[in-house]
């Protein structure tokens, strides 16, 4: 069943080709300060940077750089990118790239005109935002986050060697974002199939858990039908526009708070990816890659109804003659095959892990309780163990 | 593929058992002076009423009453709810009840500042408001429309013998939506039974359009599914609350403009229904279910690949062994067998149609040029005719 829940997304999406003239309606609506933040300069190459300084100029904006954001963010980049945000008098945080410049556009919102520090408010006691915030817009060059969409803030804190996301309430989405998916294609193969990944790994991630009978369910396979499918096709020709225009929409719903609506989540492939990424500094989507089948193989008992309902209804397995636990793996198995195909890291040798940093990883993985399985750290180092 | 679009839907949704608390945090954003609008009275022998008023007086609120909206709200209804409205000085218009009443309300809304005659502005010449609105709140009674989080708003003309429905932009999207399930549990089984197969109407009418392969088609099948199962359910026991609240969460889904986008969509069974409507005064969702499957039935060599797809990712039909056109076929036949298990209306004369009347149903009917087949007038006749 649906539990209660309340529902609010009111970021307004431009979708297509050419979505980018969709600056156009929405600048007018801010003042002329803005800041536009950017990463290490992959939309200086692409020509992206150059079409949206265009735009801001023809709007008669002011635009004032914050470049450099890194893959993940940390506090002295947030803190640094408040110095600049207080001398641009910014009205609008213009940000142009993937899920880590959304998400430190968000933080930044929130974190200018906040008089403490905002780590300490926003990371350690989970306080919700009451300084004036400065509305956030997106151009999205990757995909696969959802940050274009919800209130996720993920910052790194290096001194305190934690990590820590913040899920922002619906005043700190973003007011607009413009999804071009020919604004993907030159990103590389590896980035790509690694961003795939993270989609299906939301969708998954919200899926298994709970075993009542909800509509946001039906929804996620939806969502992964049409991303196993797309997934192939962009695996083959990474220019397909309809893949990908299928890949970016799907990314976008798989983390907007809707497939979570009125049900319970798990988390844990995340905690785990998130471990294996703090020893390695792998890339995300393929830390989740690489520990996925292992942990799902792990608690399928546990979700067996679960597991044997995604073999028949996402990945198509005839339940005929076969036991529910042999369809449930048929399904696994099924999943594995069309991850091999995409070109996913499947084990963490491949990552640059090596055996001796399992202890370690064990220490780092936050024990969720949402899944079919609470944990125990002897099952985490053997799901670990068993991702080599 | 997607093709392009923008999308925004910021109506906020309370969802669930004393969902009506949401009120609460929605008054008062508000002026003091609410506008109640309502149908019949059904909402005061159910208690829905007087829960509604004691929170509008908890928040310190002037109520002024608009009552008796009938099922299809007419211009002269309209016009005696401006006058009350400006009387009220009306800073909220609240509406409790079902899709009627919402889309009444939202109709109000640009209406009551409105200084030239809304039906000729609106839906005649269809143009975009350009006066103040007054916000919209509804709390939901009844479901199958998705007025709650749209910008539909469908009024009568009699005088004219028209009724046109506006598709409002987001401004006049209701502010609010308060979803409580067990609200929907007093309504009659025959009324229950036809929202539910309008709720899939409109899933079908979005479905049953274009070739191309994109995200919006598999999240429709997601809701079907979940429609076709939360039904079967309901109609053994309309109080079992998961199924209701399914069903309640897929009509909002099926028609707030997401499973819509990027693609083209059909309606024609809804105009053939509307026919129908006009000459028989039926429920609509009935007049849908009796001129479904000879519609579907007639366009199925058109769109015999989509059908097939129906067949097998929506009612799970083995394509084995079967012809492409088999399989297609197999799957209407497991939607007809599921509409005769509820209790659906299956043919006109039930409805209390007779054959003189088909000449009339058949100029009533508007074509719709997105399906797969540009019916002829010949067709329409050809299709009420099998509808009997």
């Amino acid at each position: 069943m649906l539990g209660n829940f309340t529902y609010c997304n009111p970021t307004k999406l431009y979708f297509g080709q050419g979505a980018l003239d969709g600056l156009k309606n929405e600048l007018p609506k801010y003042g002329k300060n803005v800041l536009l933040v950017y990463g290490g300069g992959s939309i200086k190459k692409n020509g992206i940077y150059d079409k949206v300084v265009q735009i801001l100029k023809e709007c008669k904006k002011e635009i004032f750089e914050d470049a450099g954001v890194m893959p993940n963010p940390t506090t002295e980049k947030l803190a640094e990118g408040c110095e600049r945000a207080k001398r641009a008098k910014a009205d609008l945080i213009l940000a142009v790239g993937g899920g880590s410049v959304c998400d430190y556009a968000k933080a930044l919102s929130v974190s200018v005109n906040c008089e403490e520090d905002p780590w300490e408010k926003y990371y350690i006691r989970f306080e919700e935002p009451t300084c004036k915030l400065i509305p956030v817009g997106c151009v999205l060059t990757m995909v696969g986050t959802g940050s274009e969409m919800n209130g996720g803030a993920v910052i790194t804190n290096h001194a305190q060697k934690l990590k820590i996301g913040h899920v922002f309430g619906e005043e700190v989405f973003p007011k607009f974002s413009v999804l071009d998916p020919e604004f993907t294609f030159t990103l590389p193969r590896y980035q790509m199939v690694a961003g795939i990944f993270d989609i299906m790994s939301h969708l998954l991630e919200q899926y298994f858990s709970g075993t009542d009978d909800n509509t946001s369910d039906y929804i996620a396979e939806g969502l992964l039908r049409s991303l196993i499918r797309s997934a192939q096709i962009a695996a083959e020709n990474p220019t397909d526009y309809e893949a990908r225009s299928n890949i970016m929409w799907t990314a976008t719903w798989a983390l907007n708070t809707l497939v979570a609506m009125g049900k319970t989540t798990d988390w844990e492939v995340h905690m785990i990816g998130q471990a294996v990424g703090a020893h390695t500094d792998a890339t995300h989507g393929m830390t989740l890659a690489a520990v996925s089948l292992p942990y799902y193989r792990h608690i399928l008992p546990y979700g067996l109804a679960k597991f044997k309902r995604y073999a028949v209804n996402v990945w198509s397995v005839d339940p005929k003659g076969k036991t529910d636990t042999e369809v449930a793996e048929a399904g696994l198995a099924a999943m594995e095959d069309w991850m091999k195909k995409l070109g996913l890291v499947m084990n963490l040798t491949e990552l640059g892990a090596t055996r001796d940093m399992i202890d370690g990883m064990v220490k780092s993985t936050l024990i969720m309780t949402g899944g079919y399985k609470v944990l125990t750290e002897e099952e985490v180092r053997q799901i670990l163990t068993e991702s080599f």
